[in-house]
């Protein structure tokens, strides 16, 4: 069956009971009396629970040796019961006028560091720093950035149909017509395909048209597709809870050489990339195989970005292909590879394949041809 | 002409300068040595800036008597000076592998206590502790909680455009079949309703019918109405960049007395919250004395929540309602006021308008009858 068809069973409280058990088992091997987790991509990784976002403290108290707790506003107490992992949690509810921050601050026990959740926000963890003067904070992704990181196989298999939905779309708009559209008109195009082909959400359809795609923060504007553009299409978002992002550029009519050895440069950086995915290389490792293509061919000023980033519940996490990064690559994770050359006021390239780190090497959950295909 | 057909002019430069300059003054004058603010409501109030969400530092440095600095991602110094305040904020951008934490301490200058607005992700915060260990932090919502609590002219003007565009929503929902659809149905129509009548974005449409009306925090589910159903609507959502939330419950034919003497107390209790308000008056009493009505007709312990929450670009904000907030009132203050009854397995009535303070009292932004409408 393709992965597009296939029909992937939700997660059990087993599923969320493992990753609970191993954020704990990783803070007490980080030496951190715990972990404090607010809503947002790490609840959803851990609990399946998926609050709105509100002004009232939500927040899962992971303790080694503990029971998972989660303190919740009253009124919401029925909802998080009712998430998966919600018969795994303790709910310490809170109603409005009562000090949220002194419940929390009982459940944490004995002086300690505590890693939060990086989208924490500011007034919380200010009101659990009044509550617990004695304990030490420090953000989870630096505390223990892969918690996330490390896919588990039925996480990789939604990656796996991320990616081959947004491939599907990619065939599909390369039979569309560009010249005369604008850049607008592809990038609904590009957000029907990812919906048509499951995606629940879409994060972005940047369609970048000759300069345009020079400015690689870009999204799609106004400007009307000419024969002779090169189109830097960048796309992603959701499908079953997980991320897609994939980048291919492409040109209207035959490419002049010169734009053709550009597109050559940035396509041997990705190979480059790839290859340099395997266990125990460095996150910086991976950037640096790419960046010295592009730096060898002479553009290494118009590679301005860092190579990539994570993909999982959210289309950018941990971890980052970016200098500086040491951590080493674990089978499990799951990143961009995508370098890219911007020539201000003529045009830019950029190819990008998620790429999944395997027991000996990378495995590209992105599969279309990289080549420049040529469009209409 | 009516307020749902006015076309209401964007913010100038000049409107943001104003706002920024009350924000620095009110930081000095609390004795803060600056206010730091991210992505979200603030910045969007302060400078019209919204990017996208992300995990790279985004930060506005207002410091009273220098000019706002606004740390930016490189990628994303474009967008940010083509924001309307844009021309007003000194950009320092960063690129990707450098330490934004470092480059925003030194714009902080000498050691004091910085507000920084409360979504603030955790990661960042800790990195500017980081920074700056000899400076002090607080919570805006707590250092100064009244900062976008107090609208202008402009801003109010369009808080009450996006309450007369619920109000017609709310009158046209009653003209529509509720008896033997669905509360999702219903739902529907009024997101329908709301975005028709103007509204960008709908935050929420609760339907909650006969027992699902008992619990505030239902949603809409798949229950089918049914004559003789009590019927909680709240809806809202943006128009114009501002909020609207309103609720009216209403009755699938007659109701019965005890139905209608319920509603009754909590029409009183409405009435009673909104002549409330006045300038001077703490946000509590407002809650006091809408709660009085409810607990001296034996509901008290049925009045679950606080009586209201600010709403301006968002529909959630400063100031709360509630017990223990002494904040007194100042005319430009906008809020909702909610009291409500939940009787567990039988139904619920909430009203809520939308109560501006004037100079001498408080001004409905919602004015349908809230007498307890009967539908089909």
């Amino acid at each position: 069956m393709s992965p597009l068809a296939a029909d992937l069973p939700p997660f059990t409280a087993d599923d969320y009971r493992a990753r609970m058990d191993r954020a704990a088992a990783a803070a007490a091997g980080a030496g951190l009396a715990g972990v404090l987790v607010s809503p947002g991509p790490d609840l959803l990784h851990l609990t399946g629970y998926e609050p709105p976002p509100t002004e009232r403290l939500t927040l899962l108290v992971l303790v080694p040796g503990r029971d998972p707790v989660l303190v919740v506003p009253a009124l919401e107490a029925p909802d998080a019961a009712k998430a998966t992992a919600g018969p795994l949690l303790t709910l310490r509810d809170w109603t409005d006028g009562r000090d949220p921050y002194a419940l929390t601050a009982e459940l944490l026990g004995a002086p300690g560091r505590f890693a939060v959740s990086d989208n924490t926000w500011a007034l919380h963890l200010l009101g659990l720093g009044r509550a617990r003067p004695d304990t030490g904070w420090t953000a989870l992704t630096d505390a223990l950035p892969m918690l996330r990181a490390v896919k588990d196989a039925r996480e990789l298999e939604r990656l796996a149909a991320a990616g081959a939905a947004a491939d599907a779309a990619y065939e599909e708009i390369l039979t569309v017509r560009f010249a005369g559209r604008r850049e607008t008109d592809l990038a609904a195009d590009l957000a029907g395909l990812l919906r048509r082909f499951g995606h629940s959400r879409v994060d972005f359809t940047i369609v970048g048209s000759g300069p345009n795609g020079a400015d690689p923060h870009h999204e799609a504007g106004d400007r009307v597709i000419r024969p002779g553009d090169t189109v830097v299409m960048d796309f992603g978002g959701l499908k079953d809870g997980y991320g897609s992002d994939t980048t291919r550029t492409v040109h209207v009519g035959e490419p002049t050489p010169a734009e053709q050895h550009v597109h050559d440069v940035v396509r041997e950086a990705q190979q480059a990339g790839y290859e340099a995915v395997r266990p125990g290389a460095a996150c910086q490792d991976v950037d640096r195989a790419a960046r010295e293509i592009i730096e060898e061919a002479g553009y290494g000023d118009l590679f301005i970005h860092r190579t990539g980033h994570g993909i999982g519940v959210t289309t950018h996490e941990p971890p980052y292909i970016v200098e500086g990064e040491e951590q080493p690559l674990v089978p499990g994770m799951c990143f961009s590879v995508e370098p890219g050359i911007y020539l201000p006021g003529r045009f830019g390239v950029r190819i990008e394949d998620i790429v999944a780190v395997t027991e000996d090497g990378g495995r590209r959950l992105n599969t279309t041809d990289r080549a420049m295909a040529v469009v209409e």
